[in-house]
């Protein structure tokens, strides 16, 4: 975690992120394993959610029964569930020492609020800033694959959910954002291509791992 | 309703503000009644809520079982609620000439979060900027009664919300931080002694609507 306050966290602050069918879960499982091997404390979590009052905020956000909400609104909700997130689950984790990998983090607000629904990229960097102030992840794992191979890896999921019921273009213009972010943030977002198999996909963070 | 963007909207947006228990039901049916006997079309609606959405955000900020929230949590999801308020009710009534009376609107984040949560103003207004850029009510009731007054009128009514359930205290922050802004914005917001009788609170509020 990175704090400009002079804080002193010990604990890592690694996130993940990618449109859907990207692989996150799994390699997700398979980060903490590679982690808990080394000793590592570390917790899983996920947004949006991560918290009681988060989880409430992402039925809101990804129930199919919510129906059609303004994009402002959606980008608050979500960044209302991820305070809740960093105050009350990641920064005290990191605070003792323990290591946090978050499904999701601010990332995805841009890829999918700007990207996606089109919100102005300045005014998501605003909140954001008002938000998170300076607290940003140490590093940030951009699993990439092209969107219709996401989207066939998906589609034996089961029901679809709120954003997930999107067309290919909106994820087309999400996974553009992620990949701008990653060339942007070089030194924190790594992008990985996910399109290839499960072990290699792994082999290609743990290189990255190594160095933190 | 101001808009700096030159739109011209017809329509007049009132809103009535106060502690728990200065009244603001009431008045808004007598003002409602006394504007529809002028022939005006007016929609009454209130915060947070008024749009189905925000009904929903209503719930997850005022039921018991809510539990604990950050303050910049609470303050965003209310500003989420009034965004959909505003693009999805307030904004298309104005627009077809109709005139709007919410009870609660945007003075209550600064006497609810600012004055009895204690956030920073100038952190409000930063999130207030964001959502309503320069959206304000023509004219603002702020209906004025000691705390103790206002809570003595509550208790009658059953089980108190999550917010009602703070302390004195709070609650003459949060009047304290109302007469502020009334002396801070004259033009706008009108300060009614609301712990007279409700003919006489009417009266002064009739005396204001006709300069309107």
């Amino acid at each position: 975690m990175q704090k400009s306050q002079g804080n002193f966290m010990q604990g890592k602050f690694i996130t993940i992120d990618g449109v859907e069918g990207a692989g996150k879960s799994t390699q997700s499982d398979l980060i903490y394993q590679y982690l808990a091997d080394k000793g590592i404390n570390i917790k899983r979590t996920r947004e949006p959610g991560g918290t009681e009052m988060g989880e409430k905020i992402r039925t809101l956000l990804l129930s199919n029964s919510t129906g059609k909400m303004h994009a402002d609104t959606e980008l608050m909700l979500m960044f209302a569930a991820r305070n809740e997130h960093i105050q009350n689950k990641i920064i005290p984790a990191l605070a003792q020492g323990d290591w946090v990998l978050s499904d999701r983090f601010s990332d995805a607000s841009y890829a999918y609020q700007g990207g996606g629904r089109g919100l102005n990229m300045a005014r998501i960097s605003q909140l954001e800033s008002w938000v998170l102030q300076s607290f940003t992840p140490d590093m940030t794992f951009l699993l990439d694959v092209p969107v219709e191979i996401g989207m066939k890896r998906i589609e034996s999921r089961g029901e679809k959910d709120r954003i997930e019921q999107e067309s290919l273009d909106f994820f087309n213009r999400v996974r553009n954002v992620y990949i701008e972010r990653s060339k942007q943030y070089p030194d924190r977002i790594k992008l990985i291509d996910a399109s290839q198999s499960v072990e290699n996909t792994l082999s290609q963070i743990q290189e990255i791992l190594k160095m933190l």
